[in-house]
């Protein structure tokens, strides 16, 4: 016991020369010196709008990963298939759902347009082809864990696949029993402790990159998984509409910061390792959802 | 790589009749079935409730973890400390903290009464004399974790110590830069994704066994850090009582499922690997946050 503590507090000891050696920065310190060049702007036509009464939430789609589904959402944005659904579920602590409360009965379901009424799941895609920046950190749930396409990401290099991880603020679509039964007509987002157990059994489709807050906050519907008992209670959707059909003026502009990057390797360091005056005992880790994905308004 | 896939094939055929043998069933399933002595009712001297306007949240405290702000928290209620306070801050995907908005302007600030005005940081314990009931599953933030006294803990064998881990629900004492400056007259309640590199760094109080949703669907502060701008936009509290004070008839009776249980290792191996018709890929693996610790109405 005692060599233990005696190892223990040498390494400390040679530790804390080069950490005391550089000051530390907080995360929007770190930020406010980053070039322009570590942003980057969504691309219109991967933007979704979701327009509520109380504002609009911004989500960034993952054609990357869910390349049939986003063509699906993007046919249905386009044909207005949203405009006048709901939020028509809220569980605590886990999902707000949109979409078509009426999508399982035939009767009453809206029409599809042209959209495609059956997809291939895409609970995962071929690691090959996709830009990974690996997340040290242990995880349990992945044998690797990073960020692609600046989504968090699980990673099995056995199997040569990768998938997105459902953190705080992820798109997925919302299916039946079968795994190819969703289309992205009715999607859900998290809104709790990350429920990575739906990694690889759920296809996600993008990120909530801004007015996550609108859905978070809503009521919990009181029935079974958070659907509200009256149709009252749920929260009217305008529209959903893609940023590339909106005109430039009433676009968001908003800016990523890429995850290959410098900046984006010290704002996670920063945040494993909090050594400002607050943090008594620095964490010395991170999770792949605790990751903050910086997202800022563009500058003019 | 043959030879990898091949053993974890031969794993996997040594596994599955096991498991095979074994009707899966859902967590409700195992609840429903559990015998009553897996069940324990929160002392009533232990249990704070907190009353909004739109009901009650109940909280069980953790004098295991943290005696003397307990012991503090008590004698704050029995004061009527928090009657007509509010809840002043909602920050997004991380806390909703309550108490005296104006605690830090002494000519403002509400009278503690008899209780204590310094107390010392409770940031872990000896792990010793402590039931603690291992989760083998990995994680990234503690040497080991599981539960003890029905919180979620971390543990570390070398130190000794253990402590509460920020799972959704935990309430903690916030403070100052000084790790002995929380008093339990400020309290947060975690109301997103885990923030774990808060273990150890600050002194964690108990966890809501009811009524989250009455603070987790609160409007979000608009100011830095999620405090609202407005003393209007603040959600007033009528009261903060111990169970204990509370008629008999006016209490809320709940039990709590005992985590040395076989119902509790089933609840979680349930969780673990979800075996039903809709999970297609049983995760095997389960992090401490997303372990749910079951409450139920005490039966009449």
């Amino acid at each position: 016991m005692r060599t233990v503590a005696l190892s223990a507090c040498l390494l400390l000891a040679l530790a804390m020369p080069a950490a005391a050696q550089t000051p530390y920065r907080s995360m929007q310190q770190i930020l406010d010196a980053s070039p322009a060049a570590d942003w980057r702007v969504p691309a219109a036509a991967d933007t979704l709008y979701l327009e509520l009464d109380a504002g609009r939430v911004v989500i960034e789609l993952a054609p990357g990963f869910a390349p049939r589904h986003v063509d699906n959402i993007r046919t249905l944005a386009r044909g207005g298939f949203w405009n006048g659904t709901s939020i028509y579920r809220v569980q605590d602590n886990f999902v707000a759902q949109f979409g078509d409360a009426d999508a399982d009965d035939p009767a009453r379901a809206r029409d599809l347009g042209t959209a495609r009424r059956k997809l291939p799941a895409e609970f995962e895609r071929d690691a090959e082809g996709i830009a990974f920046d690996v997340l040290p950190d242990a995880d349990g749930w992945a044998p690797q864990v990073g960020f692609a396409d600046g989504f968090a990401a699980g990673r099995d290099p056995q199997s040569g696949k990768a998938w997105m991880a459902h953190c705080y603020g992820v798109v997925g679509a919302g299916r039946n029993l079968e795994a190819d039964s969703s289309l992205g007509a009715e999607l859900y987002v998290v809104i709790g402790q990350s429920p990575r157990q739906l990694d690889r059994n759920i296809t996600q489709v993008g990120r909530v990159i801004q007015g996550i807050e609108l859905l978070s906050a809503l009521p919990r519907g009181p029935e079974p998984m958070g659907f509200y008992a009256e149709a009252a209670q749920r929260t009217p959707i305008r529209a959903v509409r893609l940023a590339s059909e909106v005109p430039e003026a009433e676009r968001t502009h908003l800016q990523l910061l890429r995850t290959g990057t410098r900046t984006f390797r010290d704002v996670v360091e920063a945040r494993r390792n909090r050594r400002d005056e607050f943090y008594k005992r620095p964490a010395g880790h991170i999770d792949l959802c605790n990751v903050p994905l910086p997202v800022r308004a563009a500058k003019d």
